[in-house]
């Protein structure tokens, strides 16, 4: 557990409740909680990345990885252990070195490959039965941050990290 | 309850909280649930489609259905039990063969004629007395999803669909 | 209690939670939800008019008022008393004879005059304690319909209404 | 604490629960919750003005603040303590007269140095543990009012506050 040297995550239902806004002429939403950027900047002050693999193809997730200036970002996959494993590969890194968060069946495979599996604790029964550990928060409401700060505190690194942040004084884009 | 060979839903409360967005040009919204498109892809592989039947009249529904790949759809529907009963003799099948999800007093007549009914649990008591089962999760949180994996479990289907999902390890739209 | 004969109805609060949504260009949303739209045929059904009168002024509550065929909006008003008394004289009708439901400060004159007053439970105590009913969901979860059902249950009219509209089969706007 | 002179408010998690709405083309939204807009008028009756400092940029902010007639408002901030203060030095007042608002640790520093400080009850326990007052509802579910009203109550003025605005049957943007 503590080598994870790259954090991967879904979207739909781990960064948001699997809300999808539809209005009539063709737009569509999602929401995202600012909470999870967090997750994204405690990474960061430790060298490791955050990743995106997901199923949909939006502007919406891209523009929200912009914003969190998240540079690995896989949208409209088909196979996510394929690309979860190129992904390693151009990192010069194992899947038992990466953590992922996912919620439901196109999950499966890929939480079932890595080194620290998790998911929200409404997915469903066999995703939850399938995982490391379930994040005692609804997809949505910062469940990504979560999944972060408790691998942070059980690497004792939490509280170091937060003073970190302190002391640098920094903003950072939510 | 294992002749099922259509499932029917209601959309408004359903498959959203039953919110409407509106804003101040005319344009509305509706909040999908990404967890209800696992329903519809495991009927697909049990060969069981997915209908629609909404008194509401909106493209919203339109698009979610094609993204789901949704054949029937029926918008604007007065008189539900009417069209069900079009669609069933157009197939070939007996109302006693569909599952049909409602949550309000205009699916009354329909949840009373087809062979198995179901409502969220926060639909009102006197449509809550009058199906086969309550699914415990609200419209809007995957109670169609729900609905359909309940069918599977009573019907030792489950395990089956899931192993078979993860053999093709394909994808689907959300 | 068995004389009322008009419901008017607060918005904010009410048919919805409070919430506001703001976009960057100046558009604005408000959710209604599916739900309080039964509780304004019921009272139909029994000839009884719902009126709305709000401290807002957007096309968006003049919208949803349309669909709903409400008659009598009264949009970005400054005293509630004042707007109902004239509503009244117009209509024939004695404040004692109006249902009232309000969540806030705003609303407390009016809920001190009317004949039956009400506020959904999320709302402050010092109007919780003010008004004849707490209706037990919260601004947003059809406080409105459950307002109306539990009037017409008080009466012994609901059974009748939803067999009423059973029999005629009609669909409605949502 | 009877001191405070001057209300600052975090908005992100505060106002709204963490949600942050995009869609496709580049537009976001955020969702507020009228219940604050009374708090804003409380402390405006008591003659306290409202400031808002967030490190978002954006006009959804500043269109909200508009409409609530708040005058100080800070966006984009890197360095919030420096933002506050400023802000006290140019009405004259000190970091011990104010109280401030805030969820996440970008709002740490600023919470170590007034003179009253709080959080909604869902921020994270290391923030929870430097405030004086955990606010017992969510961010978005008015937070910022119920952080006011218990100001108030506490120093006795929660009645008299009610009954002033009730005196004066006036009406406020919500």
């Amino acid at each position: 557990m503590e080598n994870i040297k790259l954090f991967i995550t879904d979207i739909d239902g781990v960064w948001t409740d699997g809300g999808m806004y539809y209005d009539q002429s063709g737009n569509e939403l999602k929401k995202f909680n600012t909470s999870d950027s967090a997750g994204v900047l405690f990474l960061k002050l430790l060298n490791i990345p955050t990743a995106i693999i997901t199923g949909e193809n939006t502007d919406i997730v891209k523009r929200r990885a912009e914003k969190l200036q998240i540079r690995h970002v896989f949208l409209g996959v088909k196979d996510k252990v394929a690309v979860a494993t190129d992904l390693c590969n151009r990192l010069n890194l194992d899947l038992t070195e990466v953590a992922y968060i996912g919620d439901d069946i196109n999950d499966l495979l890929l939480l079932g490959r890595v080194g620290l599996s998790a998911c929200p604790f409404n997915a469903p029964s066999y995703v939850k039965k399938r995982v490391d550990w379930i994040i005692p928060v609804r997809g949505g409401d910062g469940a990504f941050r979560q999944f972060v700060e408790r691998y942070l505190e059980r690497n004792n690194l939490l509280d170091e990290i937060v003073q970190r942040y302190l002391n640098q004084n920094s903003s950072f884009n939510q």
